[in-house]
């Protein structure tokens, strides 16, 4: 980890730079994938498995039997694990439902929102490393909570055609309506479009890597919605000497070892805690299976002193990290003053581990600094708001005529008309 | 338009078929474009002002002087009209604001969600036949209420470099920061980027033209936020036989003036209302001063009649229409039963010019199906909503061995270590 002491502030900008993303050069053979399987259906995306995942594959949705097979395999301490997990994001999700009220804004004009569940939505969880069923939880529990009525799963199998039965238990009792065995580019086309065992979604959940990310960023160009843009994770640590270096040190690892390019950075007014937390990243980096990953990425992060907590916050929210950890004295009031992030984490209980998996809060989160606009996935990414109004003879009376002179101010006549005809016959009523 | 007689369902994805958008094939122009600006600033965005807009500045952001002239332009009946639909756009996306509450979702773990403003916005107003001062009002209201600090506006100047009054008049009256004289492709890169006088934002809303639609798409890869994909507008018109017809045919020429691509749709279950529609367009069009355009757009409407409501509302859910008239007896029943639309009016007085202009609601709206996925623009738009949580000791005891578990399961054993460290120390304390 670099050590930077008393940054200036023309140093910023280089120093919170991010490993910069460059999906539309893969467009080009992306969207062959696609194009590939919106033209053949199941036979590209069985073709594309054997060539990408290596697995031989006759049909691509899982069965009943292999269902229940894989739910037996899961350990019942896991199986406990999950559902407490799965709980607490229902909790925290299910507190999110909208409840439009109706506002009259002029007497006889009532206007309201209403909260309508995305009728299809597709659920990606990438195959790699680790099977990521606590990512099936933050898609398809939420899913279910908006009312989604069909919630399709895409994932990789394995060499043998098999999908983790972690993540089949997951999905099981998340409510997922089907699971497929398809990744990748080829999975994400074969939502967007259809096939004939695949739905056609419309909007596109779940995290990937560049390639799945720039299939993603090309089907939404037209087709259907996606969450967002996704970039490597990342995580900030906001300390000052109160904080316990051996925890510091211990979430910056959780960061450091999802993958080479992850971002961990600490933020801090205390000399101190910079250098005990150094010490402490090196002796804990020694016990970690994933020690040759977590040695990558921690080459690119930094712990950076600063001069008081004024600095460190406005470090902060121009770096928009997609995690923030306060681990400092008084944190609610630090809190308060955070204005862009993707997950805030108070106090020295309170890891990032925790919203990773259990405490309730979504994980899919805003990467890359795009914390500034987006916010991470909640309830509110599997509905639509519409809107609706009512107006009334009384109300078309009292706005009609300003509606009357901006048409007509816009050159829009018909528009203008659509409200004559009604002033009119409200006039001839009454 | 075209009178549809009880089509079958394998007619259905034909008779919803809309224009297709192909953006991606403007791409190659447009991204030198955008390319030129972030390198060049505003000498670029001068120089393209010349050639699109043949304005010739010597500088982009419209000064104060020129503001207060503007203002002064416009005429006092214009000025009050504006002023009451900016107060009940402000009343209904006042009543928008989210209020987080604090979620235990196990005992000691506190799980919260804040709405926070995004800081900069750019919005974007198309110039070409008619000044669409009800936009600036439709984007600069709800995010004044947001609390976005800075509002920065860019429109394209006539010839003789000079800004709409109107639309100043609504900048100025709806709290714009900032406003430029910028148009098309430069205006949309100078917003994503910056310029020497241009601040750049983090999220970019307005409608324009194809090339705007490719630009803000092309740079939402990568470098900042954008409202939605946007295509032609559209209306539909469901009906049954106590419509009036003068009404329905006001409301579906007032969608045909937009624009030669607009789509305006009546679905009916009544066969003499669909011939009385029919009559009564070609009557009112006679006398509408943007005929030839109503006329061209009118080609590709359709006049459909179904067997029932049932049928009708099927039909409706499958269109997704950025605007659904409901004009039959019970208008709120069925209304109750809309899945997919962006804005839906109720009622024999409740036309789309009203939620155009005045009645409160947001008028930019998905078109072109979004409307499966996306919302209109509402004040959710202008912020984020940030998760926080505060696990508490017995909070982490409660979930912690859940999350060890899981963690090791998902072989990311930093993960697992952020809780053994804080589960260990509060053993011992304990």
């Amino acid at each position: 980890m670099k050590q930077i002491k008393y940054p200036s502030r023309e140093q910023w900008t280089d120093i919170l730079k991010r490993p910069a993303l460059n999906t539309e050069s893969l467009f080009d053979t992306v969207r062959g994938i696609i194009n590939r399987v919106r033209a053949e259906g199941d036979a590209a995306v069985i073709e594309y498995e054997a060539t990408f995942d290596k697995a031989i594959l006759t049909s691509l949705a899982v069965t009943e039997a292999e269902l229940e097979e894989g739910v037996a395999l899961v350990s019942e301490e896991l199986k406990a694990a999950i559902s407490l997990a799965k709980k607490n994001i229902e909790t925290f999700h299910a507190s999110q439902r909208f409840v439009g009220h109706k506002v009259e804004t002029m007497e006889g004009v009532i206007c309201w929102q209403k909260a309508v569940g995305i009728e299809k939505v597709g659920l990606y969880i990438p195959g790699g490393t680790a099977p990521l069923f606590s990512t099936v939880l933050m898609l398809a529990v939420p899913a279910k909570i908006a009312g989604c009525k069909e919630i399709v799963l895409c994932t990789p199998p394995d060499k043998n055609g098999k999908i983790h039965p972690a993540i089949l238990f997951a999905a099981q009792m998340a409510g997922v309506s089907k699971i497929f065995k398809a990744g990748g580019v080829q999975a994400i086309a074969a939502m967007a479009y259809g096939t004939e065992s695949v739905p056609k979604v419309y909007k596109i959940f779940g995290p990937g890597n560049q390639y799945v990310t720039a299939a993603k960023q090309l089907v939404s160009l037209r087709d259907v919605a996606i969450d967002m843009p996704a970039g490597p994770s990342e995580v900030e640590v906001l300390a000052d000497d109160s904080a316990n270096p051996v925890f510091v040190a211990a979430d910056l690892l959780s960061q450091a070892e999802h993958g080479v390019d992850s971002q961990a950075v600490l933020i801090t007014t205390s000399e101190k805690l910079q250098g005990d937390v150094m010490k402490e990243v090196e002796r804990q980096l020694a016990e970690l299976p994933r020690r040759e990953i977590a040695e990558k990425s921690l080459a690119n992060s930094k712990l950076i002193l600063v001069k008081d907590m004024d600095e460190a916050l406005e470090l902060t929210n121009e770096y928009a990290p997609e995690h923030l950890i306060i681990e400092t004295e008084n944190y609610r009031e630090i809190a308060e003053r955070v204005i862009n992030a993707g997950s805030v984490f108070l106090g020295s209980f309170s890891p990032e581990s925790a919203g990773d998996y259990a405490s309730g809060t979504n994980h899919t989160l805003p990467t890359n600094g795009y914390a500034k606009a987006y916010s991470g996935v909640s309830l509110d990414s599997f509905i639509r708001k519409i809107t609706f109004q009512e107006i009334r003879p009384e109300g078309m009376k009292a706005i009609g005529p300003a509606i009357e002179i901006m048409a007509a101010n816009e050159q829009l006549d018909a528009h203008k008309n659509a409200v004559s005809v009604r002033l009119r016959d409200i006039n001839c009523k009454s």
